[in-house]
């Protein structure tokens, strides 16, 4: 009972998908693997040593009958259309991160999903899947530290190349946040403002670093949340729960504690795929496992559209140097807490 | 060569002043007690076993010729009153926070003091005297983390009685933050903002808690600090400085470590005098060494004033909602940095 | 290419296997599993919807052609005959610690091994594949502590129940140590002492716990090892290599920090599975893959008979209160580091 | 009432405790200073600006009447003499330690001390009057562990000169450990056990190092010290109490926590003088005040004699390789627990 994938977009995070299900995961096969560059996808296919068709156009892969369920990890301005094209033909997608370019296009998609009466669509956000991230929505739900109030995150890379500009903290870096803070607050954002403290000479001229993002959710929680491209010293991902009775934090990845050099330390990540290392594997057999039993559970075409629509505000917060509104069309029933 | 002081004011706070000097401190004594009620002074004395002259009046105790410098820990609204008497005295003078009532009371005894030409007051903040502060400090001049750019921020209580209002967070709390951190980066406000997330079901009515108060420098450091007095878990203080290429953080008080119950660890201190017990003696104990080598170093009536100019544009922005100014007056040569 | 396997005792820990095998492992199943009460067998096959055969004697699942490989999970002292066979038959063969009764039992199975000309067991000892220890092994062959000179380790349960014995310290708890300490090193160990402190009153009234065994290695380093398995507090295993130029501890695993009730706190594990439950995974996953490029490379026969060895050495020891030596076998070519 | 003190030997020691009094501590003056370099005292005095009496003879400077109190910070080997001619003027002694040269000769003084009827001795251990030891002391007397079973500890120094050899490891280095844990767990040694795992090739060739000491005490706690000189990396006190119900260990001094080039790190000490410095102060500040109280309760003579016995227990050990009894004499009634 191997559910039978397809993949479109052959790139690096494609053949990552494609090696992650042909070697790590159970219960999937790679059937057949598109990419407009149909030779890098029959290369990704025959490193592995797999059997799997090749297409250069998506829309035949979808087509196929003995794909199952389709992997979009191709361009981002794509995602949308395959999304949609997946969605019509009845076969459950996952599609990496964004779901679309805009709030509308993912507002299309569910639109669709919503149309074709079950959900079909998983997006790419990976941290619900990690287990720190568990453990503090656990110890949310538990009662640990009471009401959740305030929230202090920070968001570090080591460093980033000429190409990131200052929109991107928003769309790639915090993106994370937004998906991931809403599923830990179970919540919806209501406003955002940005600050810009004093930019680290570690960036390029074009781009301010570091940005300090101010959240504030319908139920009241405030949260701040460093974002630090440059911050040199490493990849490094906080999140701090500040309860009515206590405050929760994030685990620090494990790490073999050294004596040494008038030093007592662990080590911290610098690469950020080493982070979430686990959390990809997850996220991902979980997608397989949901779609063999019907029932896709992962972040959905909704949340791909709520984080879109609060990162639009993050955007409009960096012009306007103001507080602007979250302003999301209501929840349908289709998609429940 | 027992550095000979008075002590105005017989409360709680004038109690521990006392016993300091007389039983932990080198190289002073207690040569005079007042307190407008006499009897106070009296047994407060005579509880040590030490000889004093008592006086129910402060002027009286300031025109004391055997009276080197003078300890002003009266009722708060006086205290303007008694540095000035003091300054006019020219006797060297310890006052409690706050200095005056308002930024203008902190301006007269500024101008006070330059017209007597020399440096002879010392504002009782005992931050800048503990171990951890200095250590953080020191981190931040060897370049250890690089130029400062943001500092995260907490100021915890386990609990506040009802007589604790919501202005209180910046007079009374928030307000050695204004001053520390000045210090830590030695910079000045220009800005201030203040944030009210949900508030805790275990404050009192009247009561907005947790409060999230922003700050810019001059420099372009941005601050936050929470402010939260019925955090529940005990007292706690933190201060992060995220600079161009690390993060130094406050040292966490030293305690047993404890595996215990399935839990790994440490004690949090509930009473915040127990948090800066060691600061207390260390500013006190500076303040009769500085006195005696005629050169005071401590917080000065300048570091009043501008705590005080930061707290009214705090409980401005309270009200306000908005980013407001912090304006304060040119620092005059005679307080270099 | 799945790996066909087959499981041999449908106890606790063969039906985790085959679970593991079925719904988490990639490329192997599971094609037939026996018990000497072949109910046991069919009904850990049907609950998990699997088809496989059946059998009521090991041996006969042995010899079924279908079979490419064995699982020993069955009754202790079954091990090395299964073992044994399998090795007749030339398939590969995974058995469950410990790998016979006796050090002469395992030397048997060396010797089998040896004639049979290449590796076909593998030890189930998982904390080799442990994050924890590879990272800790890996900063020892990096050179990060320098030449390691004494390891002071600690292996703490809760609680065990009244069939616990003296000397089960060694042969079920220690025995871990024995194995992963030898890896860690890539040394052997010379001698073994065992010192019993005063007993906890937690302990059934014929247990002497805690114990602390003293070994020595061939190149000189000393290991101390706490066995503690009423320590009441939870299941925590210490590792810490002082190396001479620094030291090097196990990661404690990763859980969310709690600032609570005047405490600061990470959780410590209670149940043993929860420590090592990917470890689990791993060596298994490793064995399928090491079957199938034919080249396995996990504990070894040898280190089944070398953690014998040893163990016998410790409960001399036990008796004694003197140090014991070890006396083991030369290592033979077939066996390298 | 300044309690009058005379300090004989203006050596390094000397000369800091000399500073210390005038100082830093409250309640006591220097009044005679006695080196048998009187050049050597009279610096030692002038530097500090004091005014002391010289004497070039200890037994000159005891008889003083002006002296009400004696410091012996002279040559270990006159310790003895001094601290008897103290006794034998009816005045309080502080003798740095050693307290003899051997365990007859506390035994001496332990003799001529109960001869005159009152505690007139304090022995120079500092580690009782740490604020960690004193924390972890009051966990224990709290239960907050239950009963003592078993104690880990290490004595590390960055390195040591060629001066220093085999037997220092116990008699300058262990005899902390040997004076605070009796303290701290309020019990007898009866037994110890030298082990020598591999040198380290940072040791110079004649000293053997590191060394693990094995101690019992009366109630049958276990206790072992790893004494490690050349550690390289740091001067490092650890001590852990395990006990029927959890562990307390001591704490890390407090240091700034830093994230920076990839490491989570706080420092560890290079220099002994850091780690203990309050502890000095508060001992010799307790002397004071308990002289003047006229009851002397710090480290006792029979607490010299104590470590004496056990330090050449530990010396034999090191010598026979064997289990060496601890042989003390019944604790006299005048000194009770």
């Amino acid at each position: 009972m191997m559910l039978k994938i397809g993949v479109i977009g052959a790139g690096a995070i494609g053949k990552e998908h494609i090696r992650r299900c042909s070697t790590v995961l159970q219960g999937a096969s790679i059937v057949a693997v598109s990419d407009i560059n149909a030779e890098g996808a029959r290369s990704a296919v025959t490193a592995l040593g797999l059997e799997a068709k090749i297409y250069d156009d998506g829309h035949a892969l979808i087509a196929d009958p003995e794909v199952q369920a389709v992997l979009v990890t191709s361009w981002d301005p794509t995602h949308e259309e395959f999304t949609l094209a997946a969605i019509a033909a009845g076969k459950p997608v996952f599609c990496e991160k964004p779901l679309a370019m805009s709030a509308e296009g993912c507002r299309r998609i569910v639109d669709a999903e919503m149309r074709a009466g079950r959900r079909l669509v998983q997006v790419g956000f990976m941290r619900p899947y990690d287990d720190g991230y568990q453990a503090l929505k656990q110890a949310i739900a538990q009662g640990e530290v009471g009401t959740p109030l305030m929230l202090h995150c920070a968001h570090r890379n080591a460093s980033v190349n000429e190409s990131y500009s200052t929109d991107m903290a928003i769309t790639n870096t915090l993106i994370h946040e937004l998906d991931v803070l809403r599923w830990l607050l179970n919540d919806d954002y209501v406003s955002a403002q940005v600050i810009f403290p004093r930019s680290t000479r570690n960036a390029h001229a074009n781009l301010r670093d570091p940005q300090i993002v101010l959240l504030e959710t319908r139920s009241g929680v405030r949260i701040d949340v460093e974002v630090f491209v440059n911050c040199q010293y490493g990849y490094d991902i906080q999140c701090e729960v500040v309860g009515e009775s206590g405050i929760a934090r994030l685990p620090e990845p494990a790490s073999v504690q050294m004596r040494k050099q008038a030093r007592l330390a662990t080590e911290i990540l610098t690469d950020w795929k080493d982070r979430f290392i686990r959390a990809y594997d997850v996220e991902l057999q979980a997608f397989i496992d949901d779609v063999k039993a019907d029932e896709l559970r992962g972040p959905s075409a909704w949340d791909g559209y709520a984080a879109s629509v609060a990162a639009d505000a993050c955007l409009k917060a960096q012009q306007s140097g103001s507080v602007e509104p979250v302003e999301m069309a209501p929840r349908p029933d289709f998609y429940p807490r």
